[in-house]
């Protein structure tokens, strides 16, 4: 079986998200995986996904450095804690806070790579370093740090 | 005429914008206006702005935060400068740097709103404070920094 990415080990219930959800038809449905030491996405923006005329909206940006950052947790948890990845276990982390630079217009048509580094794996809590680039330059960076989804989810109102 | 946001005075080429443009027909077209010394603006998330079963998803969150931001930025600069808006004649904001803390699950369903507070007009330059709400409660907080687009935007690459 070929893996696309960390999402394919989702659950069923953590599967629907926008950005990366295989199971949300309307998503992004990005694939997040290893190369070396860095965690890597890469997404094609869609005609519409534009900001000015020729660029992609922030928050296409945004949104694809959440998921990427998301995504990349998961990885560097299942790494630190010594989890194989099978069937449906991976751990699901959600975002607790992102920040994004918007270092120059993202030019919209060429495929665009999220590349991640850990920063930091404590507990339930992992920091992830992005950048995002275009045709070999980086357009944005950013940081997410995202949090273990509780065991119990879904029950809390 | 009913007058909807300050987006609705945006030249034709600023007007395409996924999250903001009125232009883009598969967007947000997201309206945002004063309400005192406030800046606001309400959108009601589609079903498939899923994150985990039940939220909104984060992305979309930074897209409206980033959106509502250069909106807000625009008024903000108008007002400041003493510009009458009419027509066509907004000034374009585009943001520079984005920061979202997700403060708790934003429930899929009920009408967003996202409201700002200016913190800076300075030069070409805005700063923007927001959060975001459902249901009266503050699921996110965000500040967005956004630059003026040049006059000759467009001609750079």
């Amino acid at each position: 079986m070929s893996i696309k990415g960390i999402q394919d080990y989702y659950e069923e219930r953590f599967s629907h998200c926008y950005g990366c959800g295989r199971l949300n038809e309307k998503g992004l449905q990005i694939k997040t995986n290893w190369e070396g030491d860095e965690t890597v996405t890469r997404f094609t923006p869609r005609p519409y996904h534009t900001a000015l005329p020729g660029f992609v909206y922030g928050g296409l940006i945004a949104s694809l450095i959440d998921c990427h950052g998301t995504g990349s947790s998961t990885l560097a948890y299942a790494k630190a804690n010594n989890i194989t990845l099978e069937g449906s276990n991976a751990p699901r982390f959600v975002t607790g806070s992102l920040k994004v630079e918007y270092k120059k217009p993202t030019p919209l048509g060429p495929e665009l790579e999220i590349r991640g580094k850990i920063r930091e794996v404590k507990g339930k809590k992992v920091i992830v370093e992005a950048s995002l680039s275009a045709e070999d330059k980086i357009c944005a960076t950013g940081e997410i740090i995202s949090i273990l989804v509780p065991e119990n989810f879904g029950q809390i109102k």
